[in-house]
This record gives C-alpha cells, structure tokens and sequence, in this order.
C-alpha cells in the first residue's frame, strides 16, 4: 500500500465541516476562520515506549493521540474545530493502520473534530498531532492570569492513569482506560472560558502544572487534599500512596483552573464538572492540607522528558 | 537541560508578530487570523536517514524541516505567518539543538515567519513542522484546477538534490545546498495567486507531482524537455541522466503550476521566476517533447514512503 493509497483508505472523509475549504489530498488544508474568533493551536508528538505502553492497543494509541492534544485546547477554553496528524510508522502494517484510525475518529466524532491534513512517512513509530479550535477574542484561559483570592478548581480525575501505569497488564479495563483513552475536558473549558483566569491541562501532575500556573502569575497556592477528585480505584490504597498518585503521577489530561470566588460561586450553581480544591495565596510555593489541618510543601516535581 | 529550559533557551523570542497573540509557553499558541483571509496549514516530518542523510548539520536539518512547509504553503499559492516545530530527539546535546534552532531562524526570519509553539520530547530522531499562512478568499492554487491549453510553468531548478543525494560526500558545497537548504518559492507562488489554476510543490519528482496535478484534475501534459531548468551542475551529465534526475528526482521543491496562455503572456512580461516548460492537454500521461521532435511517455514515477 502506497502513502496515497493509505491517506486515502483510512484517513480521508468525504464530507468536511463548512469551515473547511479544502482537506486532505493537497499540499495544505484550506480552512476558512470565524469571524470575530481567534485561533487556539497546539501540539504533541507521542512516541511508542514514552507517550504509551508498547503493548497499548492500536485504537487506544489512535485516540490518545488525539485526545492529548483537545485536552490543550480545552485548557484554554477553546472549541475544538479539527487537526492534522503526522504518523511515522516502522512498516506497513494496514490493520493497525485501520485500527489506530478507528479509536482516533471515534474521539474525534464525540467531539465533532475533523481531521483536515497530515503527513504519513516511515520511520521508528511515533505520532504528531496538531490540533486547533477557536475561542472568544481576548477571553483565552492562560497559565499567567491568576490572582490571590482566586479560587482552585478541577475537572475530571486524578491519579487512574498513573495507578493503571504502575499496575501494567494487572490493571483492569476500567482503570486501564484512564492511561489508555484520556476524556478531554472540553465541556469544562468551554463553561469556564467566560470567567476563569488560569487554566492549564494536568498532563504531567497536578502538582508539576499547578506549579506553571503558579510560576508564571507569581503567586502561591493552598489545597484541600481531601477535596481532590481522585479516580474511584485509588480508594484502596493508601493514603500517601494515594496522594503521590494524584499529585504526581502524569496523563491525567483534568484541567485545574483558578477563578474569582464571585464567578465560582456563580459557577457552582450549575452542573460544570468542576470541583473546588484550594485557593491561589500570596505566599509562593504549593502547600496542601491535609484531614487534620496540618499543612506541608508539594514539590512542584512532574515528568520530563530531558 | 529540561524540556522548559531547551525550549526557552534555543526556541523562544521575545517579540512576536502582532498577529500571535500568545506564543510558545502555554498549553497552545493563539493567533488572530487576518479578516478576510483563508488559513493555509501543512505539515510534513522528516526522519534522519530517510529525509536527510545521517552526515547532515544540525543547521541544515532546521533548515530543511521548515523549508519543506514553506514549500508547500508556496504551492498554495498562501503568504506564510508562522509554524509549530516538534523535535523528538535521542539524546541532550545542546549543541546539536542550538545549531538546528539557528538555521532554522535563519531561513524563517528571511521569510519573516515566527516559531509560536510545538513539542519537544525523547526518542528516536524526527522533526514535524506544522506551518500556516493566509490567502485570499477562493483564490488557492489546487491540484486539481488544471484545465487544457493551460500553459505549464516551474519556478526554482530541477534535479540539484538528487545529484548531491547520488554524489554523497563528493559532492561540493554548492551541489549539496540543493539537497540540504532548499528554498521554498515563496515569490513564485504569490506572483502567481492571482492568475495561477493548478499548482504543487515538486518533492518527490516533476513527473509524480506534476501527475498528481494530472490526475486530480483530468487531463494530460506535455513537456518540453530542453525547456526544464535544471541545476547547472547537471550539464556535465550524460543527457538520459540529467532528464532521469531531473524528472525523477526528488528534494528539489520547486514548483509547477498552470494558467492560462493569456495570464502567462502578462506574467512574463515582468521577472517572476516563472518558467514556461509545456502544455495541459487533454490526451492523458505525461509527454516530454526532445530537441528532435520526438515525443516519449514519461512514467509517473517518484519517491514513495510506504
């Protein structure tokens, strides 16, 4: 099977959105933007062994791909429009070509995202994608703009893909897909891009991407532990255990988010999927409360990849 | 070094355009699209070994990996803005990053296109650019506009790279600039927006690109060999060999594109780095015309990656 046989095979749709002028099989995509909007766009290359497990099925790989990318996009309160995939591949291999197309369209149809472009080439495995969605102009949720007093909120759970990463092939199905289909939590940005201040996406650890947010606006922030919403199958361990899971562990793909206490309040009056966790404070540095009301320091450590 | 700290040191500046309103640093970059303007995005990855050769300078892969965007936002006829850059790498060799960051800025600041975001992680050796541009509203160059009587136009010289490619190490510096800093025809593709129908990029052979434009769009072609502009250095070639690279060739991103004989009459008129090679017909295959009158088919054959 040919590049083009393969694009056109697996990847290639006949009905594109109305904003996309021109797709796959030219050498770029045409898109037309909203008017009145701007552009959210956003990266990540996953390579086989790093980014997943070698033994992750190939659909899961197809939408982890995908889902790592809108969990970006959610991140700054922007809705999705569509993406373009680069896949490196070692051979031709077309069931798993059909495999990993099956589990990225059926992401990407959840959440009315078209593949619009890409590459294919061979090469040691790894997948690019590039995604871009578009948001109110000057309304972005970036990782600069908290303030004390604000507010710290989370959606979705912490702690599932790290535990599934550390059980391997004893995990079962259901903890197993916290590692292997993140849900992006675009329906949480999109309600909190009108009143949010900071927002990042929890890729490497609450406490590592808190600790961006932190950086960046110059301020501290305070945590309930007993408030984070951690992923039901942690409830067996201990607490520690527990605890370092939920902080530290990556591939979480939640939002954590600072608002003012007015528009939370406002907020919390509505099913929104978030929780509320801690405040930002003045005093630099993470500290979490624990059950007791003893206080101490979170290392703001996270995974690197250098 | 850690990712944060490669990125802030090698990638990120300061200023950005007016039209990047949140640039490398966030969960993605934001951008304000021009009104009245359609976006053309593209992206292609290149694998050491396979899209470069393995001798290849950190500064002429940088080069490259942008260039190769560039190429294709030229076929669309499109004015470059920006591009994103994922670098998956083996290993912590800053100087290896430094020097890939610096002919990579030098070819995006003669272009006047910013670096706003990607992705840096582990693994073995690629880079993804994804670049992006503006173009008016209905007025790209596709591959399927072609119509007969068109008239056939290249901008940029043919079968430089693969020369260097076949030579390797023998070859002089001038030669393997070819084949390691191609230069996107930037110029050409925006003198030829206005009035252009068909158009692509030449990277895997005149004959496989031009076929693409053959075939999506219906028609046949016929070229005039001696018409071809070729890279100097293939004049001291036997003339069987000079045609094979130059038709068959690939790297050398130039472009062909079609128009009519009138748009063509009014084009030359002025230095527009267009050349005039042949004819859209409607008979289908690829002709070249010899000196001598004689008329061969020329297959549409090039690179393939699977």
């Amino acid at each position: 099977m040919t590049e083009f046989e393969l694009i056109r095979q697996y990847f290639q749709r006949d009905a594109g959105p109305s904003w996309c002028r021109l797709g796959i099989g030219d050498d770029a995509a045409i898109l037309r933007p909203p008017a009145q909007r701007e552009l959210a766009i956003c990266t990540d290359t996953l390579v086989a062994g790093r980014h997943f497990p070698q033994d992750t099925a190939a659909a899961d790989i197809g939408w982890k791909a995908l889902a790592v990318n809108l969990s970006d996009l959610a991140a700054m309160g922007a809705q999705p429009m569509g993406f373009l995939l680069n896949l490196t591949l070692p051979d031709n291999d077309p069931a798993f070509v059909a495999e990993l197309a099956r589990g990225m369209f059926e992401l990407a149809s959840t959440h009315d995202v078209a593949l619009i472009g890409g590459d294919t080439t061979r090469g040691p495995m790894s997948l690019s994608v590039t995604a871009f969605g578009h948001v109110a102009i000057d309304r972005t949720l970036r990782r600069d703009a908290a303030r004390v007093g604000d507010v710290i909120v989370v959606a979705g759970e912490l702690g599932g893909a790290a535990l599934a990463l550390a059980r391997g092939g004893a995990a079962d199905p259901a903890l197993r897909a916290y590692l292997d289909r993140p849900q992006p939590q675009i329906e949480a940005g999109l309600a909190l891009v009108e009143c949010g201040h900071a927002a990042i996406d929890i890729s490497d650890g609450l406490a590592a991407d808190l600790g961006h947010i932190l950086t960046a606006s110059g301020c501290g922030a305070q945590i309930d532990l007993a408030a984070l919403p951690l992923a039901p199958q942690l409830a067996d361990l201990a607490d520690s255990e527990a605890m370092r899971l939920a902080l530290h562990g990556g591939d979480d793909y939640a939002l954590i988010a600072t608002l003012s206490r007015r528009a939370w309040a406002a907020l919390a009056e509505r099913p929104c999927g978030w929780r509320c966790v801690g405040e930002i404070v003045e005093q630099p540095g993470l500290y979490g409360r624990a059950h007791d009301g003893s206080r101490q320091l979170i290392p703001a450590t996270g995974y690197t990849h250098f």
